[in-house]
Parts: C-alpha cells; sequence; structure tokens
C-alpha cells in the first residue's frame, strides 16, 4: 500500500465545483490501494479577503493576530473537502495545523516548521480515512497560531510527505508541468517529463512560481519526489526527483529570463586591497541581497566594479553606496533596471563541454550584447538588454533543440 | 481591581465600525481599572455564509466538519477586535477555545461546556492585556473542535465570567435592556433596572431573545450578576442577578405573550385511572413536550383533556394520539393553533395576594375567554385566543400599572 500526500492550491479549491473535483483526485488515488493525505490552501481570493478585514480595522496588524485571522481561511478548506470527501462515499477527517501538531518557531506571517508529531495523521490513515490538513499553518511552541509565508502549503505537504515517508507528493496546480522554457513566450516550448531539485531550483522562474523553493530544497534533503499536475486534466505533470544517470544524457533542461535584478556600475575607484570589502559590508547592512559581481581594471590604476541586486531593493542598495562614494574614492555611481538575465540549465553540463560556447555564440548570432556572465555547475547566466530578452530566450531555446523530446 | 466579561453579538460586530466601537467599549471598562474579556461571536451574517459553503458542497454535510467550518467565524472576530483594542493602544491578545483550554462534551454542533483552563487568561490578564475569547466553541477530549449550538457565546461569556468570579458579565446587545412588555407592542412598556434570575427565565419572550436561557441559570447558580446593555449607546441596560429584598417590593415585573404553543383537546375518554398515564407516555416516546395540562370530567363518566404543545410539534403529537385513539376510547381528539399564552411574572407575588384575581378581572373586562391557566410560584399564565392576544397585553400592563416607576 502506497502513500500519497496531495496538495491543492487556492486555485483548485476556488469555488464548490473545484473543491468536488480536487475531492474525487483524492477518492481516487485511496481507491488505487493508497494511504491519502491531502493539503489544502485558502479558497481562491480568501486570503486576500481575510488581509482586506484586517486592513479595515488598522494598517499595522500585528503579525500575530494576522495569523489567528488569515489562518481560518485554509481551516474552512479543509472541513469543505472532508464534506466533499464523504458526499463521494468515502471516509475522511480534517484538521488544523494546530491539531495535527506542527510545530513552527514563532516568527508571525513567515514561521518555519519545527517538527510534526505524525502519529495522529498514521492512525487516522490506519482507521481508512483520507487525512485533509490545513496548509500554511502550524503552531508555536506557545500554541499561538503561525503561518508559513508565501507558498506555506507547499511546505506544509513537502514536510508531511517527508515524515510520512510518502512514495510521492503531488502538487496540483493550474499548469500542465514544468517546461523547458515559458510556453507564453516560447510556443515550442516542450513540458518536460522529469526534472532533478537542482534544475529546478536553478530555473527559478519556470519552477519556482509553480512550487515554492524552500519546499523542493526540503524535499531533495529528504528526497521526496514531487509531482507538478495539473488540477484541470488527468495529464501525469513534471517529476521532479533526484537525478538519474539517464538525466545527464539531456544536456540542458531549460531556459528562463528573470527580469527582477537590476544592475549597478562603480566606476573610478582605486585599484587598492580592501575597497570591494568595503562597499559588499555596506550593501550587506543594508539588507540588500547581491547576485552577481565583476571587477574590471580600468585605466591608470582605477577599476570598475558591477553587481546585480533585486530590483526591488534598488533604491536601497544606492542610497547606501552614495553613503560611501567619497570614502571610496568612486568617480561614478550609476544603475541600469534595464537588463535580464538569461539561464540555461542542466545537469549534463557536468560531464558535457561546449555549453557556454553554443550559448554565447547563439547570442552573438542575434546580435545581443552580453553585459555580465556567471556559471554554477549547472547554470550558465547571462546579464542582457530587457528589450532582447525575448529574442534571445527564443535563439537559445531553439540552438539548444529543446522543444525536441 | 474589578474583573469584567464582556459580551458581543453578532450584530455587535458586524463591520469594521462596529468592531472598534467594540473595542472601546472594552478599553474603556479596561481604564477604568478593570481586567477585561471580551467574548466575541462571528460577525454578521458569517455563520450563515458559511452553513451556505457547506450546502454547496453536501445537503448532509457532518457535525464534525461542520464546527470545524463556522468555529472559523469566531476566530476571525477574535483576531480583528485584538487589532481594533492594539490600534487604540492598549495590549490584547486573542484566543480560540481551543487555546483557551475550554474542554466540551463530543456533541458537535451543540456540545456542552464541561470545564475550563482559566491560567492563561489569567496570566494574560495579570500581564496587562484584554483578553479576546472566541464564543461559541470548543474543543472536545480529542482535541476536535466543537461548537455549542444557538446561544452559544452566551454560555462562553457566563461560563468564563463564573470560573474567572468576575464582578459582572456585560452582554452586547441591540436592545436597550430588558422591558415590562414587548415594547413594539406595547409602547409605554418601561426599561427595567433590574430583574432576577428567576423572572427573567419565566420571562422567556422577553428575556430569553436577549440572552439564552441554559447561560442565564448557568449564570444564577454562579451568581454572576448579568448586564444586558445596548451596542449602540452608553445607557446602563438591565441587571440580572440573584433576588434582593426590594425587588419583592415590584409584585409584577413584567408581561409577556408568546405564540409558540398549540392547544390539543381529547374529547370523551372514560374516567378511568390509567388514561392519562397512557396518553403522556405516547407523547414522550415521540419526544413532543408538553406544557400544561388540564383534564376535566365531562358527562355520564367520560373526562376531556387539554394540554399544550410547542406548534412545531403539533402534528407529531397529533399523529402519536390518533394511534391510540382506539385504544384510549376517546370519542375526538382535535386541535387549535390559534392560541397564545399571556404570562405575568414578579417574584414579588410569592408575598402578595391577589394578582391572579386582578389580571382574570382584566381580562373579563376586555372579553378576553381564558381556556387555560397555569400558575407557578412567580408566574401566572393563561390560554387565550391570538387574535386578542395584543389587546390582552396592552390591558395587562395597564391594570398593573407597569409603564409607571
Amino acid at each position: 500500500m502506497g502513500l500519497i500526500v496531495q496538495k491543492f492550491g487556492g486555485s483548485s479549491v476556488a469555488d464548490a465545483e473545484k473543491i468536488k473535483a480536487a475531492a474525487q483526485r483524492a477518492v481516487q488515488a485511496a481507491r488505487e490501494d493508497n494511504h491519502v493525505v491531502v493539503v489544502v490552501s485558502a479558497r481562491g481570493q480568501t486570503t486576500d479577503q481575510l488581509f482586506g478585514l484586517a486592513n479595515e480595522i488598522t494598517d499595522k496588524p500585528s503579525n500575530r493576530e494576522l495569523d489567528m485571522l488569515v489562518s481560518t481561511g485554509e481551516q474552512m478548506s479543509t472541513a469543505l473537502m472532508a464534506m466533499a470527501i464523504h458526499a463521494l462515499g468515502h471516509d475522511a477527517i480534517s484538521f488544523t495545523g494546530a491539531q495535527v501538531g506542527i510545530v513552527t518557531d514563532s516568527h508571525h506571517t513567515k514561521a518555519r516548521i519545527l517538527k510534526i508529531d505524525t502519529k495522529k495523521i498514521r492512525e487516522e490513515l490506519d482507521s481508512g480515512k483520507i487525512v485533509v490538513v490545513a496548509g500554511y499553518q502550524g503552531v508555536d511552541a506557545y500554541n499561538n497560531i503561525t503561518t508559513l509565508g508565501r507558498g506555506g502549503s507547499d511546505a506544509t505537504a513537502v514536510a508531511l510527505a517527508a515524515l510520512l515517508k510518502a512514495d510521492l507528493c503531488d502538487i496540483f496546480t493550474d499548469v500542465e508541468g514544468i517546461y523547458t522554457a515559458d510556453p507564453r513566450v516560447v510556443p515550442e516550448a516542450r513540458k518536460l517529463d522529469r526534472i532533478s531539485y537542482d534544475e529546478i531550483l536553478e530555473l527559478a522562474s519556470l519552477g519556482t512560481k509553480v512550487v515554492q523553493a524552500r519546499s523542493i530544497e526540503f524535499a531533495k534533503k529528504y528526497n521526496v519526489p514531487l509531482r507538478v499536475r495539473p488540477c484541470f486534466n488527468n495529464s501525469d505533470g513534471t517529476i521532479i526527483c533526484q537525478e538519474a544517470k539517464d538525466m545527464e544524457e539531456v544536456v540542458v533542461s531549460g531556459v528562463t529570463v528573470t527580469k527582477d535584478e537590476a544592475k549597478v556600475i562603480i566606476r573610478g575607484i582605486p585599484d587598492r586591497p580592501g575597497l570591494a570589502a568595503r562597499i559588499f559590508k555596506e550593501i550587506a547592512r543594508n539588507n540588500v541581497n547581491v547576485d552577481m559581481i565583476i571587477q574590471n581594471i580600468g585605466t591608470h590604476g582605477h577599476a570598475n566594479i558591477t553587481f546585480t541586486v533585486p530590483r526591488a531593493e534598488l533604491d536601497d542598495a544606492m542610497s547606501a553606496l552614495h553613503g560611501i562614494q567619497q570614502e571610496i574614492s568612486a568617480r561614478e555611481i550609476s544603475s541600469d533596471s534595464n537588463v535580464a538575465k538569461l539561464s540555461v540549465v542542466g545537469i549534463g553540463m557536468r560531464s558535457h563541454c561546449g555549453i557556454a560556447e553554443k550559448m554565447f555564440q547563439t547570442l552573438a548570432d542575434e546580435e545581443v550584447n552580453i553585459q555580465m556572465i556567471s556559471t554554477s555547475e549547472i547554470k550558465i547566466s547571462c546579464i542582457i538588454d530587457e528589450a532582447q530578452s525575448k529574442r534571445a530566450l527564443k535563439a537559445i531555446h531553439k540552438a539548444f533543440d529543446l522543444g525536441k523530446k
């Protein structure tokens, strides 16, 4: 007998018809001789509506009370889901995070799961019930209700799957699965049958809009196979799992563009030890995350430093730098938000050469200028002009034959 | 330092403005040097909406899952109330029934409170917080969420007041207080400053629409003074408390008409022992509650029995009786739903004579025929024609000078 965890996001339980369809999935899995744990999010816009209620009361609600308020959204979904399963003739029981012993730290609105007591779930599964658990929530050591922040229901599902040693954790979503590129931009993009945890983490924009990054890391750590599946049809979706030998034969799994970074350029600083350290200490002190960094030696013993930060943090970064401009003797500090990061990802890169060359040549043929480059074991990223990013994405997708199986 | 429990019903927390006004009451009581516990119901129509969601899923939702669903209504109110108190600059913390240790039996949708662990509430009160508790809900011994049925938030408030030995339990409502008669029918009806537990229990239609009868009994048992107050102005409302010596000087406290009963008449049964017992055994076996009973000896050794039952249970009563009509040799079984019960109530009756005489004479003067009479130590009730009930009510109210202080 297998054990499957099924997670239904807010859009998959938005109304009575969708809840009934989701219940059907759970009952089907149970009838295929599986123990089934269902993790549900709040219905559709419920969480936003609850935040709206809070804002009618005060613009600065306490995080503890916000958690008390919004956690009702998932609780409602669990009860409705259990009722829908009952109506299909299968036994089921709903639990809040507190009832099922999901203990978190006390960081309200962004708590992390510390432990889960799976005894109660096991008992109910063994008695033949489908167990419906509220996603996104838990309790801290003092029994205060906490929530896990964005993507928190994924975290609940993956943590339960890991601790229950589930055979599979199904993440039902409103997409067909994980694609070689964003199909809205690249029509010939192909749905992947399988992808490794590492690849999907690198393919951030393709994967983590569907599954929360922290949950993928957790699944990787505990080796829980995830399956991203559509809730609107019966297709198989994409399995996210440990890399296998045959996966390495696929050199590039996907290509992605992100537009949430900005470039900062510091020109004409003296080429002497300690200045780079001073710059990035100041950046860190202002809680700005830095991604890529490039240092060039310029003319007359002066250097230029270029780096990227999240666009949302650019203003903080710039004011931090202007504060030390004199101290570091920088001639000019400027920024550019019109950049995009184009990445190719594939675990096969570890054992194949020539990927970077092919990528750079393709971009050159398209007359796309590469502003910055960074590489990891399984990824090559280039910062390019945002206006050229769509064209570049299509060209790279074609160059690596990603549309063909 | 005093301790006050304040209960706000659904209409008193229906929207953000009302929640803010309620929070103001709590903060005011706290600034008057009181520990304050606030008990809240679900906002306005929330509970009905939640039942509606369940009905979209199934027409036979399980009671456990219904409790899981509708208990979110009060939880939302607690969080919003705590936020509103924070916004007024006072510390506050919200709790679900489960968090505050309100343990009930397992009768989902109509559970009864078994015990409350007040330690947590005391700690939070001692640390200077206003404690906001979800009404209407608790958990059973297995940590399943339960609800207390209609009027359940009153039960929560009174139980907390009793266990915390509160000086007062304020029940905020949308009426000014308890009146000598229904002011919509009797314009000269007067608001009472004080009334005893026993009187308000007898004045069912005047009192228990405002406070649940079970909660009044509980308050009486633990001697918790209740105050029924309007949420829309600062007036004092009506205090419900143990009877005091001076209360006995008021002979009649109020007069009330209820129209939820029906009369059953069994004519021409043999006048021999055991038949009445047989009749009411059959009635009880069908779960029909009987209120007044009258037996007359008729002609030729035959008797008539007349009794009243709740209108909603009349059909059950009649079919039960028709089933034994032959056995009890009854000539005729008929019923009349067009009856009303007019009652005068007052603890002063215990030591004053002539109340019944005055009531009967007043009805006679109004040409109102009395069909049945029943009396208790502090109440006289007459069954009369429903069509005459308004006129009778006004006449009795006037006859006892209830409009004058």
